[in-house]
């Protein structure tokens, strides 16, 4: 596997240039200056490209053992978890009042893009990790945040989000998991039963201790969510001074045998086959699901971050191999023996895959920004208006992403040729890697619905309106640029077709005879059309910042680049997500009348 | 993994109805009746049903092992194998005349996409086999054909393509494998010296001999495509009786940890560690590309039924999943407890799947259609014309068909939700197998390249051009019908903008400052475009088929699925294959001035 170069230059562009560090003049950022952003970025790359980068491969070969209810993660992973945990990684965009950095969102979302290039199975651990982090944070008790937040945010323990239960997938309303409350005398606990499924690192051997967050309901509770609260169960109980106690009733009964990330241990977990396994509540009784859902936002702004990383990587795979494989004559030159970063459908299928990538970055580290907005504006209404774009956002960045990261990676072993299709090549792993992505933390069609139905339904398309506004302002400003112009017009045209397919699935929405059902038929192809037009106008942003580099003097070939990804985003990219509009404006009436039972 | 159910009454709706049976009534298939045919389609569905798609999960779980230059195949593959040979399938598509059952093409290509949808890993055998036979009938002497065409006619022995050497894959120019003519006193034959890779069942044990084709050149050989001639090498001699002789010199150096095909071995195979393979020249001196490439083209159709054999499967995966999961409430009933075959968005992707599944399968039975007239009718132009046709088709089945293979089988996977990324679910192992069918026999690039390039260019899109007419003749007929005049008028679009792409390759290739570079750029926009367009128009014919069936009384509920899918296609699935012609007018001037390097 060619070695992973986490893309710092390419993350500084959008940090610096594009978002002009827009975070850091943020109140509680008065300590994160530019610098050490920089140090910070330079820093993370390292760990990712020295550390955690080689172990990806051998991580893939190797996977997750199971034996007697003890899973040991591959070769090299425990040592490199702890370099990062203790080079106090795990808790940089952690608030300072809990014992992290506090460094921004964005920051904290670039490094994570590069851990997840490095070793995307790896990187799913402080993933879980952070879910746990906030979930506590909100809604723990104090003593609660007092005994597990220290050690989750050092790192020295891991976390984990127990939702599935086999009849219980992307309809947690039917979480069986039973949690009983204890006798007054034996304390507030509860001792739970049930099975969960899919639990990503629920069980391993690179941290002391593991703090499962487990959905689950009293004996007593109604069905349904409301019936549901949120319980913390450590695999080994707290004693009081803070050491490790008795193992809890709570075992790996199997792991899966996935199609990737092979080093991250998925695991059914049984909660109580002895006595019970003791549990606490965090928060409210029969909040659970509400509870959950605060910190699922997040993770899904995780998960999209995640497809990028892969993204990333999948590029430096393939640009490394078309720059260094020799095959064929240049039509170009007539040259005999080009290498096949020569041929322009090669060409082509590397700027697709590098435009896509940068696109996303910038929409991602975008949503980043607006989420520090969101928790740190010093106005309340700015608050709020940040609020309202990332709700928006956050489906988008989540499925567009993943989506598009399958494509990349499938795109990058087609660059390999008959290579690609051999794993030792190491392209096929990180489409076997990705396409977990679209799946979990909510499915890319759950996303889907969210945007088109909650996010847009609610506000009436308020606060994408105003991101199509500022879409429209992005075309105008290349439209007064000479060389740029095409590129406004073509970028106006897909803001158009934007709001024209906003009100279509509004209106279906508001149609009592249709409402929720012709939502949903929308939903897929509304959220493409959304992702395409908001990450080409990420790019018609860069185009205009490259452009704005140039024209002061820079002849770094960085701009000319990232120029020509924009240029390939907007004018070879875009017009296939804008397609999306006529497949709205066609209807959906087949699917409402489909029968799957005749097909 | 779901049950495998070959699709017969779809095959047949396409050979019967669509097709009207056109093959059938060529000079040469007099004996080939309707009813004939239909018992063939159902022996056939039992093979592939019930001895071949059982062992399709266990094939890959257990792959191939090499042990002292010996492939082993999984357990059940020589059972497997020997059913299908000594059922006498190998030879329904060879001519009687060489010892087959010379049914036509399109009935063959049925058959296939049954074997490969059942079994892709083990359908590549006789896949290969077949290529020898063109092979060798084309340009075997007789004497050859005497001794190697009967066994390989019946399967009992097995055919290998020995192209691909490390430095010459897409560029085979580059055979370096040398064939020594051996003096006068020893014989006619040659010693082959040289390593080949990507071998399909190049070494195993499900045969009693194999035969490999070999592109080698002589050691006095012009640099270049000329000094390539074509060399037969047998695994095992064959002495004058027919009996088998001494191991010839050729061993299997290694096979291949691959992304998917896990049964089929993948070899490289050295010739003459030795002595030297013995091999014996097939055809005239310097024309081995030539003597591959009349092969290949069949080839390149096959792997495109490839593609469908293991869409359908997906299809079939995916439909039954989503009939049986239970999850969520039906927002149209307001039931709780739906399966998710109820939900729209999951409806959508069951449609789209099945959609383009059955368009794929149309046009690529269409094209077979096309290939019996090639080769069968009576009239000479009649011939030609045809043999037009399948120029133009032949590419645009095989990039089309495996691209969309690729993405049809993610969409399983995406069905399933979390258990889609579980091996024993079988979804994940399809996208695995599905993606070496875009590489090789030709990657799609390379396709794309023989469409817009060679073939396009050549007769000034003539041949095209008429099918874009039957595209259009189809549209008249469907705005004829009141009820599906709206198919028809998207129909007509994409004729349109075919015609306009078409119209722009073809000045761009013309221009002498372009040329040949910009070609390139388009092609696989353009292939896409032209998979889209006529796809569409085989959904159109479908229609009109299935409107008229239930005009004439018919209350089947497959002529209603069929109307759905079609609807599906042209109205949901057009419009994005639309969108290449915007990219194309786009212009590529981005990847002219592309420089991989600066990325």
């Amino acid at each position: 596997m060619t070695p992973y170069a986490a893309p710092v230059r390419d993350v500084r562009f959008v940090l610096e240039e594009m978002l002009e560090h827009g975070s850091l003049a943020l109140p509680g950022f008065e300590e994160a200056s530019p610098d050490l952003v920089e140090a910070v970025l330079e820093e993370a790359a390292r760990l990712a490209g020295e550390v955690w980068a080689p172990l990806n491969a051998s991580g893939d070969r190797q996977g997750c053992r199971l034996h007697d209810g003890q899973v040991r993660v591959p070769d090299g992973f425990i040592e490199a978890y702890r370099a990062y945990a203790e080079g106090g990684w795990n808790g940089i965009g952690v608030s300072e009042s809990l014992g992290g950095q506090g460094l921004p969102e964005v920051v904290a979302s670039a490094v994570q893009e590069m851990l997840h290039g490095a070793n995307m199975a790896l990187g799913l651990c402080p993933m879980l990790t952070a879910g746990a982090i906030e979930a506590l944070a909100h809604h723990g008790s104090e003593a609660q945040q007092a005994i597990y937040l220290p050690k989750l945010v050092e790192g020295t323990w891991t976390g984990t989000m127990n939702l599935t239960e086999p009849q219980a997938g992307s309809d947690l309303s039917k979480v069986r998991t039973r949690a009983v409350p204890c006798p007054d005398e034996e304390g507030d606990h509860y001792r739970l039963f049930g099975q969960k499924i899919y639990i990503t690192w629920g069980e391993h051997d690179a941290a002391e201790n593991i703090i499962h967050l487990v959905l689950a309901r009293k004996p007593d509770a109604p069905e349904g969510n409301k019936g549901i609260s949120l319980f913390l169960v450590p695999k080994f109980l707290v004693n009081a001074d803070g050491s490790l106690g008795e193992r809890n009733d709570v075992t790996c009964a199997s792991i899966e045998h996935k199609l990737g990330i092979h080093g991250s241990p998925t695991c059914t977990l049984s909660f109580g086959e002895g006595a019970g396994a003791i549990g606490y509540r965090v928060g409210e009784e029969g909040r659970g699901l509400n509870h959950m859902f605060t910190m699922m936002n997040e993770a899904r702004h995780k998960v999209g971050i995640q497809g990028i990383g892969v993204a990333e990587r999948a590029c430096q795979h393939a640009f490394a191999y078309a720059l260094d494989r020799v095959q064929g004559r240049s039509p170009r030159s007539g040259h005999s023996d080009c290498t096949i970063s020569d041929h322009l459908d090669v060409r082509r299928m590397l700027l697709s895959m590098r435009a896509r990538t940068d696109a996303l970055r910038a929409l991602a580290l975008f949503c980043a920004a607006q989420l520090d907005q969101a928790r740190h504006a010093a106005d309340e209404g700015e608050r709020a208006a940040a609020q309202a774009r990332v709700d928006v956002l956050i489906p988008v960045v989540k499925s567009f992403s993943t989506d598009q990261a399958v494509e990349i990676a499938s795109l990058g072993i087609q660059v390999h040729g008959g290579m690609g299709f051999i794993e030792e090549t190491g392209a096929a792993q990180l489409l076997r890697d990705a396409r977990i992505a679209p799946i979990y933390e909510g499915t890319n069609g759950i996303q889907a619905l969210d945007l088109a139905g909650r996010k847009l339904q609610r506000d009436g398309g308020a606060a994408l309106e105003g991101l199509i506004g500022e879409v429209e302002a992005t075309a105008q400003a290349l439209e007064a640029q000479g060389e740029l112009a095409d590129l406004g017009k073509s970028l106006a045209g897909g803001a158009a077709d934007l709001r024209a397919a906003m009100a279509a699935v509004l209106e279906a929405g508001a149609d009592p005879e249709q409402g929720a059902d012709a939502v949903q038929a929308y939903a897929t192809p509304f959220l493409s059309l959304a992702g395409h037009v908001l990450c080409a106008w990420q790019m018609g942003e860069a185009a205009l910042k490259a452009s704005a580099a140039m024209a002061a003097g820079s002849d770094d070939p960085f701009y000319r680049a990232k120029q020509q990804s924009a240029d390939y985003a907007i004018r070879q990219w875009l017009p296939v997500g804008r397609a999306q509009r006529a497949v709205i404006e066609a209807g959906m009436a087949s699917l409402a009348a489909f029968d799957a039972s005749a097909h």
